[in-house]
């Protein structure tokens, strides 16, 4: 059955290729409010193509923000085991639109490539399970397991609903264990496991020094610039060793002993290979800790962007009165976002000038989380690996989040498999993203591989 | 004569309400690269003007930048002084545009006041001259004294091609006395006399931290993020006693001596005053100075906008590549702005991070100036603002710049006379900017009386 699908596949890749292309096109991009429709446009095209694939029990579950698409297969009956394949079809904004080398979404082959907005993350990987599913039930009108597809709408905005749906969709969602292809292996020949993911908490801080914008020299030197004091503000956040200042930030990090730092520090990802990556001219991080243990176990913070004044070409003498700063922490499995967003909270009015009207919003919060790599559905997954790659998979910490991931392990109490395609060099969030095509195919055969192993082992 | 001008002027403020609102359409923002038809349009519009009241000789001359708008009337003969008159008809960009209340370039009258972008800054008050200029020729065909007009079109971003300009048009420029209304006063009933204005130095720091954005999960902690290093930098530009920290900064600034602090701080300007105009919760600033020390004799550094990353709604977990800031310098007149923006190069350079790639723009240099407040010129415009508001005008230093002042000492070897219509809360360069219009009735009497006797105590 499995060689049946594996020879499907092969001689359907261009017709793959066209359908994610297709998918590509649709400008998903949550966070924007006027991307409602096209929100609603894909998911109604993952619903339509999961349809078509063969799979049954379409539904397109409304939620508070943006819709679940959900489907499933489960006519392997109750003595084989349910996957749960996770996946998102909402994409991060595009700006700067200036530095792409093609338009976000006008999918375009290079070579090797395609590239668009949400080629990799996660439109392409996710679309790998459909054609894998549509592989076997169009070859031989079977899966191996039972399968579920659930697919949200609001990943790259936090996962904002996903938690109330699942807890009132338990049932629904019942399985055995759940799949993720939205991370990136080492390179084309290189696959990795990844074994946990980062929370996060992102705020943002609100300043207002006057009631209107005012001119600098009429007032400069004796009303504070809410710019300057936000600068102050946020160049606090750090101190000289690279360390978040706020007190109690780090209070639940757990250090790791010298056994599980010699297994993370696997050589995977080295100073040289981030420098390579980005082309930044020197490193930069908490002394004292490797760069793959910055990257995965220890808590982070980040501007994102800093809203007030004028950005346009030439000068404008304004002291503005009000401003705006995007900031997000990345935390570790032992933390918990929601009290780290109020320790921020508080230590942002704690330290705000009397200059300054101050408030603080708690955007998006998610716990990280950390898989057993002992469970049969990740050992299926360095098996599934191993015959589509020719090698085992190295397993790592990831320094992203995936807020999902949480969720399978609290709320249906199941592990996550997160077993991705992409490339450390694809450009997620960024201008130019792109997947490398070469594992968009074996991505599929992978998957294929991974049913049948799965399946196998948990009977 | 001066009573048949007075007269025609008291019959004639709605034609003068109406020609000032044709002005106020044209969006003549000099900064914008889009605007360069509607910055043609107001010159034009404003030649058209002039000739209409009678003046002569009328000129576009075209510059580097923005034209130039010429006219005169020497019919006065050489026995009566030659008095230039400065204005610019360029505005400042308008954004946020969602804070005015009403549409910045359709100029509105509500009560008492014309809300609109330039109503103060300065078209409305350059039209106090034409207005003026107008009710003498209409009513007399005649001035009493000589009278040029130089209006340019780049105060707002630093009258860059104003010195070369002069020094080409010297013999055409020349003159007595040069009057520059582009101040305030101190309240409806309170006139001002500006003695000094500072000078300034705007410049923009550029950063670059990677080749391309990257995605704060998978590099934050192991890359500096622009925007932390850039806040770290700008943050550093202050002390705690709200002092710039650049080396040499304060080196020609001159100590006013204890008589010349004590007629600074004569009561127009406090505490209060500025808590008032602006809404602050508290004022801020170098500490040992008071705030008209602050806003006049001591030089201030301001952000003025910082660019990178994502300011949408929503979030994006984006470490942006690059960075960019614009910081601005008031500087004394004492100090040197080229000096000055070599000193702050300098700085930057030396304290930026070895992970960035940073370079400096000098955008702006102009110095300051101080006026000798003894010159007929200014004991005349002391007198004419008596005749028209019932008292004597006080004297203040001003914290903005006007770089022209600056040159019409070093070029012309003429005093400026800064005799402003403005108030502290019209808004320049801020959302609906607005003018009094009791204020444009009085400032066209106040220059019709200085005419006359300025040219009486020149004779």
């Amino acid at each position: 059955m499995r060689n049946d699908a594996l020879t499907y596949t092969r001689h359907h890749r261009a017709e793959a290729l066209a359908d994610l292309q297709e998918l590509l096109r649709i400008p998903s991009i949550s966070t924007l409010p006027e991307s409602k429709p096209d929100m609603q446009r894909a998911a109604q095209w993952l619903a339509d193509k999961l349809g078509e694939v063969g799979l049954q029990n379409i539904k397109i579950i409304v939620t508070a923000g943006h819709p679940i698409v959900y489907a499933d297969w489960l006519k392997a009956g109750p003595t084989l085991p349910t996957l749960l394949i996770y996946g998102h079809y909402d994409v991060q904004p595009v700006d700067p639109l200036d530095e792409w080398l093609t338009p976000p979404f006008e999918p375009t082959v290079k070579g090797d490539n395609l590239f668009g907005r949400g080629a990799t993350d996660d439109k392409g990987q996710l679309y790998i399970h459909v054609a894998a599913v549509e592989a076997y039930l169009k070859s031989t009108a079977r899966l191996p397991l039972n399968i579920k597809f659930m697919l949200e709408g609001e990943e790259e905005i936090g996962s904002t609903h996903l938690d109330d749906f699942m807890q009132a969709h338990s049932d629904l969602l019942k399985a055995d264990a759940a799949l993720i292809s939205d991370t990136h292996i080492a390179d084309p020949d290189t696959p990795i496991i990844v074994t946990g993911v980062r929370g996060m908490a992102y705020m943002e801080i609100s300043m207002r020094g006057s009631q209107h914008d005012l001119h600098s020299g009429g007032y400069g030197g004796n009303v504070e610039n809410p710019l300057n004091a936000m600068v102050k503000l946020l160049a606090s956040l750090h101190n000289e060793q690279g360390r978040v200042t706020i007190p109690g930030f780090y209070d639940d990090v757990r250090e790791l002993t010298p056994a599980e730092r010699q297994a993370l520090n696997n050589g995977l990802v080295t100073e040289e290979t981030i420098l390579a990556e980005t082309g930044a001219p020197a490193l930069w991080g908490e002394i004292g800790y490797t760069v793959v243990e910055r990257k995965s176990v220890r808590p982070t913070l980040d501007i994102h962007g800093i809203k007030a004044g004028f950005i346009g070409s030439g000068q404008k003498t304004v002291i503005p009165a009000a401003v705006s700063a995007k900031v997000s922490m990345r935390l570790v499995p032992d933390q918990n976002a929601d009290k780290i967003a109020q320790l921020f909270t508080d230590h942002i009015q704690r330290i705000s000038p009397k200059t300054m009207e101050v408030s603080v919003e708690k955007m998006v919060c998610g716990d990280g989380a950390v898989v057993d790599i002992s469970s049969p559905a990740i050992e299926a997954a360095a098996e599934a690996y191993e015959q589509s790659f020719g090698r085992r998979p190295f397993y790592t910490r990831e320094g992203g989040s995936i807020p999902v991931v949480g969720l399978f392990n609290k709320l249906l109490n199941i592990p996550s498999v997160m077993m991705g395609f992409g490339l450390p060099d694809d450009r997620l969030h960024a201008p130019n993203e792109k997947f490398h095509l070469p594992n968009f195919y074996r991505g599929i055969e992978t998957a294929i591989h991974y049913y049948d192993i799965f399946s196998s082992k948990s009977n």
